[in-house]
């Protein structure tokens, strides 16, 4: 994945947060440490230490450490990790059917693509929302383990295919994404992921969770493709903004939660929450994403401030101060995005306009919603440590916000 | 679909064969008379006019024409064009589906990439495959119709994914592929389609037309990426030759087969028929055509001899001659396919070694091999008319090489 990829990857958001926690060390050592079968493992979040010992499954992990250690590593956990390191067993049973399915008998170009998108350093975050939520309804089946490989293979895909460059684009001279392999790779590779997906969830028998993920499928290209257009257009609005942000983001993380709860047998008022809770978390996530690059650090966010106005994305922070511009600040509006001719000072007189409107205030105040919105779907599920991990994943997606 | 596309895209056989018939203006005609309801249309092969009187459902087809000139017509028709006429309401009921589906409420830039491909001018090959299994099984419900648009789509979206264009390629000075629209456009459009292909498919609530379909898709993808690098690759033989053409074309003639016979729930030894019938089928018409590079007029072919020479493609025929070249010769074959060195003569002479060792013929006799394989799967399946134009069509794609 390359930079321009990575800034429009989510994910990089965890990987950037300002809690630093050497919990990743521990999760791989642990993992090294497990055997594959018999032992218990358990993790808990401080405030419920002693109300969860969760069976991780077939491997032990974390059990080679010391309590007082993890305990240690607990109090700054991120929900995320904390969700990592509660499904780790299954995580590691993921990772083990990610791997055997993307491997290719007759074209090694395949996994020597994919294995640097797939193996190194993913968050897994979307497969472990569909563990998470299979677990929450009790599922006891191993079903859950096809889906979540499923929904990270679409995701995977759905990178390689964002890595092929808009040859006009390159026209334009900006940079080329795709730096590790050629466009007609990364095409025919996320191909390849898509099918293997596909089988996954035909191995399911799930006609209903075929259903969830041929939908999320039409959205998320639908979105791509809008995105294309809207981008750039001002007269794109909040509503056509919010199918795109579906369509990159949301749309992928509702499925994941949703067929989680479909696979388990949930009650559909169950299942509808799940929906509700990935489609508001996914929404959070990328408004919280999109206010970053106006008023992120850095350091922090892995993106220079202003990206998005370099490269004429139209957020929801314009979108909001287009929708409120006089004449003349939409003849600038028009000049630096619609047309791109950009010149030095537009970015602070861009940041000047949004100021002027409140519009980096009003959309931090829409994500704080979105997340809202999560966490009350999130309530109407069974108690457990789960819920609680991921009522906290909604206030950590926009905490990053402050 | 570009130049490249088009000579890659073995319907384009279909286009330039030599008898030459008015049929495509009769049946335009036809189906602008049709209203839409009630009438009964039939059309016939010479040999057997007074044996058939097709259903062809709800559009009346060439019933406003003279018996005597649809015999006209009849007698120099080819067997594609025979099998358009006999489904031709079910062509125009999938015709339908194809624009409902492909329409996007959201993104215009959609159809208007795909209208391109869909409606101009295609001729329907895989989802007739589709249409004609079921209907020779004795279908009778309309879950046929979704899978030939299903079948359409992925292949449309399989061109749209061919036109995408490898940088690097581009940079030995080879020509712009996509020239109607960008990379980006050519992949995402391509991935919506793929997704509403997966929408029709679960629609029918046929997992088993889902397993078959995610397999043809993996198949397919892999042959593409395997394609890649196997092109250029000395030591491709000529079983991965095989999978390459499994992949480019065969794997979804058989799906597409093999689906009409599931979905009319035919026993299981017609099912496998329909499978190799397609598969053999798409073989000897993939062959055909490589072989036409080679030997063809390309008044007839709409390629120029040694296409596939000039661009390092390794095809059955130079596979053969590789397979048995002298030391000197394998220098020759290394220099021109493997390192893409060539220079003026190297296509003459790449022709006198293909003469030396009769691969040509050796091809020629594959080919024909595949179409007796389509035609003996045949015979296990019902006596229908369907089946003797189906006979027909196998024999029509390797008649080409005459």
């Amino acid at each position: 994945m390359n930079k321009e990829t990575a800034g429009k990857d989510p994910d990089s958001a965890f990987e950037n947060a300002h809690i630093y926690v050497h919990f990743k060390a521990v999760y791989t050592l642990a993992l090294k440490k497990g055997d594959g079968k018999g032992e218990d493992g358990w993790v808990c979040t401080a405030q419920n230490f002693l109300h969860i010992h969760g069976n991780t499954g077939k491997t032990g992990v974390l059990s080679s450490l010391s309590v007082g250690n993890v305990m240690n590593q607990v109090m700054t956990q991120k929900p995320h990790e904390l969700l990592a390191a509660t499904l780790a067993a299954e995580l590691e049973a993921v990772n083990l059917l990610i791997r055997q399915r993307m491997a290719s008998q007759h074209a090694p170009r395949i996994p020597e693509v994919t294995a640097h998108l797939v193996e190194a350093g993913g968050k897994r975050l979307r497969p472990m929302l569909t563990l998470a939520a299979a677990r929450l309804c009790g599922y006891e089946g191993d079903h859950h383990l096809k889906l979540a490989a499923t929904v990270e293979f679409i995701h995977t895909a759905t990178l390689l295919h964002d890595d092929v460059v808009d040859e006009s684009a390159q026209r334009r001279g900006r940079p080329t994404a795709n730096l590790l392999w050629d466009n007609k790779s990364s095409v025919l590779v996320g191909d390849y992921l898509f099918a293997r997906s596909f089988q996954l969830m035909v191995d399911t028998g799930s006609l209903r969770v075929l259903d969830i993920l041929a939908n999320a499928s039409a959205t998320i290209a639908e979105g791509e493709v809008l995105q294309m257009t809207a981008a750039t257009d001002l007269r794109t609005t909040e509503e056509i903004y919010l199918q795109v942000v579906r369509g990159k983001t949301a749309a992928l993380f509702s499925a994941a939660t949703e067929v989680g709860g479909v696979i388990a047998g949930a009650p559909d008022e169950q299942v509808k929450a799940l929906f509700a809770y990935g489609d508001a978390l996914g929404i959070a996530f990328q408004i919280a994403d999109d206010l970053l690059d106006y008023q992120g650090d850095a350091a922090k966010t892995g993106k220079n401030v202003g990206d998005d106005f370099r490269e004429r994305k139209l957020t929801l922070p314009v979108i909001k101060a287009v929708a409120q511009a006089t004449e003349e600040e939409r003849a600038f509006w028009e000049r630096t995005i619609a047309k791109g001719r950009q010149q030095e000072g537009d970015l602070e007189h861009a940041l000047s306009l949004m100021a002027k409107y409140g519009t980096l205030e009003a959309t931090r105040a829409d994500a704080y919603g979105w997340a809202a919105q999560a966490k009350s779907a999130m309530a109407k599920l069974p108690d457990h440590p789960i819920r609680q991990i991921l009522t906290d994943l909604a206030d950590y997606v926009v905490s990053r916000l402050n």
